[in-house]
């Protein structure tokens, strides 16, 4: 008896053992350095798993909604940076949680923060959201005269408390090998750097750095000038984190399993019930020229086989998956086996899946749950 | 007072008039040819919106998953086609779906017959999954052989009784015309033709022709000796239908209306809370070198504006989204703003989405509610 015998369709495994390892490795390493470790939730989205990083020491972290908010903070969460542009639709909950825990909130525009302000009762902390390349949200280095007002008018707040400059060098994840995301993340902390000695010299006293992104809290050696880190992924990283060189095989902590509802020898192929509504339709680099949506695996006695990659999903539908064992299909597999697949992107399986079950069949439910 | 004031985060707002027609539009144009319409639940997923189906004189419906058989079992439907390969994994399930309703299940081994028959004790309808292009599940033309063995297999079953042929002729959605729409219907058509004329010929005394998809149930003038159709996408439409010229623009039920949370008049971007976990990962054509992930209009008066397209979303990540607005950022557009995006995939959107609001402001809810 092992845990497969009592999957019957798509499921969400965890190793526990894994992606513990994985924590402590990321929290020792940015603690070592004297940085102030504050791990992104969006990857796990569970107040279980949260416990893990309570029982690690840590006691600030990173969301990247209200709702995730409002869900960690009801589990006793009470240092939170909402790490998205600042929703003013949902202003009701913001002053709500800003009454009940210490708050961060990102910003980029003047009117927000006036809007924000104007209705808070509580302080928050204020950070500037910097765009230092990943091209998706924030203000640039070229815009400093905007940085600089902003600054000024968080720290002319009556209720926002002006912390520092925050980025997300998604950009990292654009890369595929140690040296590259290194340069990146220093381009990227440099950027940040210039920024904050501009506003000091500007009369800003004091000005804080925050970064997060996995490939390079895990490549980095030396994490420079920067105040704190806000990795996520880390906890399981995945097929994306694995191609781009940042993680072992068998590091990636979760796999969807599946069930095998086709064969097709001819084509080396089969059929599988795990589709886009379990494993996103996110892809991976699998050669230079294709994508694919997941590496694929075989169930052994601890869990799933970490050492070797028997096949790769080439398509996906909402609820079918494509598998092909490019050196045929191993031998044991027919319709009704299960497979294991390493999602190209794990938050985004966590997403789809909702629970994890643990490699003792035990459920670990998540705010989807 | 419109419904967009009561709208805060990513609401995926259904037109149900505009759903309505189109519903009836295919549901006419089938029953006019004279053949069986079994609409896919899967797009939906809500039997509240079944009943409109049923309103329509609608019995028999097709499902992607034992789960939705289920779901639409409990809510009345008596004739459900499970049109995935059979996960024996599920055996339970299935004798207990058998029990209750009209089951048709889909096969395409031996063994797995097999398994099933030895299982029920009850009868259920058993089709060949039939590969005619789309290179995903089935078996092929080429397989004859392999298709008579099965047919006869199915018909020796104790449990099973033989209907036919069933295909998903998926590979409509890589077509961008009416013209090549329909040449891959027809292609597909006579392909499952000649398998049964081969069958008949054989020994195998009634086959049926089960086919399903939406660009040629909408495009298709004449559909030809198929004896049942089983599209789905119609009821919403989505941009990959529009831009494969299969719907017009107005025809798109379906929007997930999300707030602008960063605007950057120097790129004519903003961004949006709406991400990958509201709208997908899918994509559709953009342009002939680039792809997007929806696009987007503006709210109005009785809903959104359907008749221009202002934006386009250029990425995606978990929770933010980035539209272009090539002409320039609409005037009234700002930080707390709403945008509707008319979603590339509505069926993926309405996994992500779970519960629908109408131009009411009422609730619709789905199994994922």
């Amino acid at each position: 008896m092992t845990i497969f015998s009592s999957i019957f369709k798509p499921t969400l495994l965890i190793d526990e053992e894994k992606a513990r390892k994985n924590l402590q490795y990321i929290n020792e390493k940015i603690s070592l350095q004297g940085k102030q470790f504050r791990p992104h939730f969006k990857t796990h989205q569970s107040a279980e798993i949260g416990e893990w990083f309570r029982e690690s020491g840590i006691s600030k972290i990173t969301v990247s909604s209200i709702d995730m908010a409002n869900y960690f903070a009801e589990n006793n969460w009470e240092d939170i940076f909402i790490a998205f542009p600042v929703n003013i639709l949902q202003i009701e909950d913001i002053v709500h949680l800003s009454s009940k825990i210490s708050l961060s909130l990102m910003f980029e525009d003047l009117e927000t923060v006036s809007f924000i302000d104007n209705h808070l009762k509580n302080q928050v902390s204020g950070w500037i959201k910097i765009d230092t390349g990943a091209n998706r949200c924030g203000l640039k280095n070229s815009q400093f005269e905007q940085i600089l007002q902003l600054a000024e008018k968080i720290q002319q707040s009556k209720n926002i408390d002006f912390k520092g400059l925050a980025t997300h060098a998604g950009h990292t994840y654009r890369f595929n090998n140690k040296e590259e995301i290194c340069r990146v993340y220093d381009q990227s902390v440099n950027n940040l750097l210039e920024i904050k000695n501009n506003l000091l010299v500007a009369g800003i006293p004091k000005v804080e750095i925050s970064v997060g992104d996995t490939p390079s809290s895990r490549l980095v050696d030396d994490f420079g000038a920067v105040n704190e880190l806000r990795p996520g992924n880390f906890l399981f990283y995945d097929i994306q984190q694995y191609q781009a060189g940042v993680c072992k095989l068998d590091e990636i902590a979760v796999s969807v399993v599946c069930p095998v509802v086709a064969v097709h020898p001819d084509q080396n192929e089969v059929v599988i019930y795990g589709g886009a509504i379990h494993l996103s339709k996110d892809t991976h680099r699998y050669t230079s020229s294709m994508n694919a949506y997941g590496l694929v695996t075989l169930p052994d006695q601890n869990g799933w086989d970490d050492q070797k990659v028997f096949g790769y999903m080439r398509s996906l539908s909402q609820e079918h998956g494509v598998v092909v064992f490019s050196e045929g299909i191993p031998e044991n597999i027919k319709s009704g086996s299960l497979i294991c697949v390493l999602p190209a992107h794990s938050c985004l399986a966590v997403q789809e899946m909702h629970t994890f079950i643990n490699l003792d069949g035990e459920k670990i439910y998540t705010m989807l749950s």
